[in-house]
């Protein structure tokens, strides 16, 4: 099977002109087929504050109402993705910008009030995701085609949801699986999976279960760094072959960053 | 070739949830393939009035400056083209939303600054197509695909344009005609191009040029509506066998509406 890359963007990295186009110039030069899912949070947050909207976050997660879910439409699916198309066409790229909703390539059902905390907390059009189409982006690419994913699903009823967007690459990199050799990468602002989160030079070159049972059991990971592995796990047992966590500026360089395999 | 209908929907249509149900609901009954355009100029008008916008439009088109653009790529290309994809999934359509910066599909300069009524006008954001990528469509048209497509465009250096919705099916419209044969409708709030602008019942049923020559000239014709058909002559002269200007509600019955050939 032929490589395929698929990468995640958090919003810092694509909400700032000068980091976004350093980010694409990178892109662009990745030699495999590849996917491109972005965030937008900061920028939702912004417009939802200029609109006299009061952002609620539970557990990192950004509570949905009508009003907010409009906003993330506008943002995720209207001004960052087609920023990051009209620009990677400007680098020869055949980008294509997709929310779950075109062309059904994500669907999912809205997420039930959950307990955290001991308070019921309904995020409301929030979604968790059934089904990536993963047949649908195969064909995309096979056309040449960039697929750049925002993070909003829909429910099949014509209900679009809000979506983490993690969540969303991974069952993108899963979809894509029984196609293509995947590699799911994630960028953020560190260098990797750090031994001294102090020392960006304490990088964790390679992470396999083994290792994850120890570094957790030692403290070495800890926090929100232990379910963002978790994930990373889920997608490997799904047919990802690896994982990769590293720095949005050292995209493209397969030295880089945190390797994580089974 | 196999017949293709290109519709464009004013914004009033698409803004309100009831109208917008009314008019997926008929558009998702066409049983040959199509291409949905759409507007969204009065949610955009909205939105910028609760961020503190002035909006100034000149001789019916929007001076779009960058607070603008931000807003009309928000409105057009997430929130009303999404809105509209993922109903139309609902509906069995394998809908795609796109902006001319997806796949390239129109690719426009900036309009330069011109005089209208001895005034210099910069329009700013604003977009005069180039080029409609029909090839693109046409391929996505063959798999089964419904391109819904918002009015912006890209100028292939990595700038979005804003682009008037009427012009955009134009444009659709002839870049498809190597492809098919194509019926291009025009669905707005009146039952077609009227003898008497009080009479809804009046319809002049079919215009060729000989007529509308006949029909300016003795003023039944006049206005705003003297463009729009010299733009529908110029599609059917690309190679678009008949322009249909109709109520939104008669969308899909071919006796509907005025029919305009050579």
């Amino acid at each position: 099977m032929t490589p395929l890359t698929v990468i995640k963007v958090g919003g810092a990295v694509v909400e700032q002109p000068d980091t976004l186009a350093a980010l694409l110039d990178r892109f662009a030069t990745i030699p495999t087929p590849k996917v491109l899912v972005h965030g937008g949070g900061r920028t939702a947050t912004h417009l939802a504050t200029r609109l006299g909207l009061e952002t609620q976050m539970v557990a990192g997660r950004r509570v949905t109402d009508e009003q907010m879910l409009r906003v993330v439409t506008m943002v995720y699916g209207g001004l960052v993705n087609k920023t990051i198309v009209a620009q990677l066409q400007a680098r020869g790229q055949q980008a294509l910008g997709l929310t779950g909703a075109d062309l059904d390539t994500l669907r999912s059902h809205r997420r039930p009030p959950r307990d955290i905390g001991g308070q019921t907390v309904d995020y409301g059009y929030v979604g968790d995701i059934d089904q990536a189409n993963g047949r649908a982006l195969a064909d995309l690419i096979s056309l040449g085609i960039t697929p750049v994913i925002a993070p909003l699903t829909h429910d099949g009823h014509g209900q679009l949801l809000n979506t983490n967007a993690d969540t969303i690459a991974a069952a993108t990199a899963r979809g894509l699986a029984p196609y293509h050799d995947i590699t799911l990468t994630y960028c953020f602002e560190r260098a990797g999976v750090l031994r001294d989160s102090g020392d960006e030079t304490s990088v964790i070159p390679h992470i396999r279960p083994a290792d994850f049972e120890r570094l957790t059991a030692d403290g070495t990971i800890n926090g929100g760094m232990i379910p963002k592995i978790q994930a990373a796990f889920d997608a490997l047992r799904g047919g990802v072959r690896q994982v990769v966590i590293t720095h949005a500026g050292h995209l493209g360089d397969p030295t880089a960053g945190t390797h994580i395999t089974l």
